[in-house]
């Protein structure tokens, strides 16, 4: 089949390679119809690596999709050719000791879509399990299914922060995962989101989509702003989508007492942490990684018109197109928010 | 000064009554502007009791109000005259041990407005702790403020639910409770409510008020349609506002493996409980009492537009003719959700 | 293979029975070594059903099991020929949406033993996956590693009743289930427990095992023992062991503002619940069902001495005699609470 | 009166002092008997500070105290003069927004002993608020109920961390916060604690008092021991008590998935923090400050025999030796865990 490859750092090909998949018993096929670019789809294609992960050899990129199902296994019950559906990317292994306890993203052998060495889904079919297949809503369109994950990444946040109806948060970072953390954290039950970045367009774009106070970090300071807000008393919540190293000693600063701090941006280096500080507000710090269990959590909201992704969808490419749309990425306008590729 | 007067079961007085009140330093002075009925003044006034809480002197009526800051104690820094607030109507007892835990409404020895022997707000003026005593955004009426009181019923059955995002609930009773309980869990994360009533008028009220799908209980089996509409699961949480005695069974049915049932209404009599329909789903039951802590939270939210109340105040009286809106109350029409009185 | 065999209602066959299983390449062979019987046992060979489960065929009873790793599939990595080990007795369906979140327990299609028309496993060997199979630390021996399973039901109650350090409790019912309950709570979390039963050989027995208080139902008032106790303040936790009609109402009598109800009993009808009783105190309640994830967690308190099983096996019999042992058991001395078999 | 008077940095005096006290209504007049040094009472006679808190008078010290009741308030009803008791040495402000939450040890207007420019607790008599005095069981002597203060925080740990029963716990360092930390989770749930130190003799003392695995950091690698002792999984939670800059690494490195860290130990600077290493095991953190309505239960605690802290109690001065007391608190030996003073 025909698929957007990264074959080096720096060099795709849109290019046949051979894919054979076979049909478990519990498994679906299904015809990819819209896929959306990550940072880390980009970073791989920019670096050849993230972290541990180096790409070895050529690799399918994309991860984030939606399509229709083809195809199902004989012991598939609850879809049917034809569904439309989007896809959580990771398969854990069902023995693991942390998928049986029901947190599978902390899984060590999950495989990964586009995380080397496993191939990701920008080609016309995957091959999926039904477990991790989920039906589109009818309201809700290729595009925004396409969308569902990394709203899950946002969306996994707003449920480990345990929100309580009407808590104020602070987002860090108005890209794509920052952005949703906030829609998340308002259809999760937050009041209010004070929503800082560096870059007025996108500070202006999210600005528009709920309560968002946008808070430009070059011009305003973030604590400073919310604890005039909250009569001196703080944040309920802090997300931090930066992974900045400023980032938790400012989410400690805005945070109220016995607030707590959600880490979702991946520093990478070890950032400086002043415990006496969030110890005086008894703070809580949650680490997160991917999501678990959310996607349809995810679907409903966007089923009921709670969270509307499409004004995150800022540029889209045919799949002939795809080199392209990854040259629209790597040199990204300040407006862009979230390039699809059309299958 | 003049105060509408449960003089005794079934007679109002609208008259002069000696309240003396002295300001204490922690205490604010406030000229109420308009009051709810709620259903325990009209109760109070068919009945004479509720309960072990019976009226054996005259006692001014009305608990849900808002006013105006008309004067403020020495100790009270951050309310000022001029100030437009909503109020607590139960003062607990700050030393006792549930207060101190901070679950003041637990309190046994709490003074709450229009409970026998504690006078109500449905006078010119009254004198209230400032920690009870909430300023208004400037986007809330006076009449959206008196809603807070009962709004802050639901938003705690809301809160002691602990939603996780896009959870699927069950409302059962579309009263002012149960309509406040829908949309607090909205706004506290539900993606989608299901309603139930034999009331077809105040089904198609709340039908309108968000992603709320209505059951008409005298036409419709709640149970199979919440079966039907999650894939025979089951909703994630089931709030009872009708206190009935098979609401609980109901809720039971309705409800997924490992949800929440949260009983706000309160039935007359010992309801029947198959302990072991809910053991097969280890359904965890919370019961809750009035609220704590969340008069803040109704008002950000209502500032933030997520909570919009507006639509539940259906019949508006003058001071003067407070009577006749009691009349009202007691005869309601099936469009009747909310009856306040303007001062 | 000669097994324990209930071939209908109170006929009990030591017999040769054609069982044949297969070892699939994550499960592991077991000879067995010793099982306990537990109410649901005797129930079942005297009244040949528990409500919706009948036995319409000969069915081998038991289901808490020690024993020896004869033989491993293919892909065990964790266990090994020899090992002793203890087995959770139902296996769920590894697909099931309940399983998948991690409250395998709560799946409908779970195989349990001795639950028709699964056979137990009073038996020489059995097949059984090796992700619900347990090795045995070396001071715990075969007898107190067949006390496992019925000491998972407490120490589930105990999990489900989120302990604070230091909490108060009342267990209800001094039967096997009841000491585990108390064992569990104690090692738990609890600092204290009251006890409460109509016999006082089993009160004597439990209350030289720990700080448990026992309280002869027969001759004082739980309620006002613990309100006595507690400073007028009453219990942080109840559980109930025995499904009595009346446990519910004494528990949430016996409880504090704020405090939580485990129902562990299966009373066999509805029992009335006074909601608004409950309600002025804010009570949760928990019911649970068998127990997820907590034979790990049982043996390690076993391993480190926090709970130790042994006081409460009272007879033993040989296999051979195992018929005899469900007449001990069908006759039970106020003295008995735990009768063994040893293969 | 004659107090141990902190008259500067390094210049102790027992001398009399003026320190009028009258009896409000909710007070009790309280002989004080023994009088435990902390390290913070230490510290500020090496120092003459403890970061922003500065003695710039000279001031009483002392915080971890028991005694008896002298004289009540006319408000006071659950105490009497004999009583033995023990108090909470902080005293928050009542009307605090922290406090009325029930988290009044994060108030910022909290009173606390010996913190400048508050007066502690080494003289004769104290007045305090009956709220925070607590009757001691009969079983526990005024040595152990001086001991209650820092077990308390041991305890809020043990309580923050949410323990699972079962959990095992590592703690790292074995002074008497983090010993009585073990003691506390062990009592709290867990079913065994690995401790780290690098004092043998420390280690020496704490492994005699439970299911304690002493460390020697010197000599072993705490996260090699944590892995290989649980199958390469990890402990459910970590305790820090040393506030070293690595511990943190440390202990998310001997983490499980969905484990928690607890950090005591208050670090002089920012730490090093790899977010990433947490994020993949979706580690939580709970910081922790003093501690909150845990005196009742760590009392509760050693009435019941679950925690006994005199192994602890490793000296102790009479009054008149009060300066010699710190002497040898400055000079420690490796033996030393507690020093007490008795009045």
């Amino acid at each position: 089949m025909k698929a957007l490859v990264l074959e080096e750092k720096l060099r795709l090909s849109l290019r046949e390679i051979e894919l054979p998949e076979t049909l478990g018993p519990h498994d679906v096929r299904i015809q990819i119809r819209t896929v959306g670019i990550c940072g880390s789809d980009l970073h791989y294609f920019q670096h050849g690596a993230i972290g541990p992960f180096v790409v070895r050899a050529p690799m399918v990129l994309g991860h984030e999709a939606a399509g229709v199902v083809l195809e199902i296994g004989p012991g598939v019950t609850d879809l049917a050719p034809g569904d439309r559906v989007c896809m959580e990317p990771g398969i854990p292994n069902s023995l693991g000791r942390a998928t049986r306890l029901g947190r599978y993203n902390l899984d060590p052998n999950v495989r990964f879509w586009a995380t080397p060495p496993v191939h990701g889904c920008l080609r016309p079919t995957v091959v999926h399990p039904a477990a991790f297949t989920f039906r589109l809503p009818s309201n809700v369109t290729f595009a925004e299914g396409a969308m569902v994950e990394p709203l899950a990444v946002g969306l996994h946040a707003a449920t480990q922060a345990r929100i309580a109806p009407g808590d104020v948060a602070v987002v860090m970072g108005a890209g794509p995962i920052g952005i949703l953390t906030a829609l998340a954290a308002l259809a999760g039950g937050c009041s209010r989101i004070f929503l800082s970045d560096v870059l007025a367009p996108k500070l202006g774009l999210a600005a528009g989509l709920g309560p968002i106070t946008p808070i430009n970090a070059r011009e305003e300071n973030l604590v400073a702003v919310v604890r005039e807000a909250t009569g001196d008393w703080g944040a309920d919540l802090v997300f931090d989508a930066t992974g900045h190293p400023s980032a938790l000693a400012q989410g400690v600063a805005a945070l109220r007492p016995g607030g707590a701090i959600v880490l979702i941006g991946m520093p990478g280096q070890p950032v400086p942490f002043d415990v006496v500080a969030a110890q005086v507000k008894e703070a809580r710090i949650e680490t997160i990684f991917r999501y678990a269990h959310v996607f349809p959590r995810a679907l409903a909201l966007m089923r009921s018109g709670k969270i509307d992704v499409r004004p995150l969808i800022t540029e889209r490419f045919e799949f002939d197109d795809g080199i392209a749309a990854f040259g629209c990425a790597a040199q990204a306008k300040p407006t862009t928010i979230k390039i699809q590729i059309d299958l």
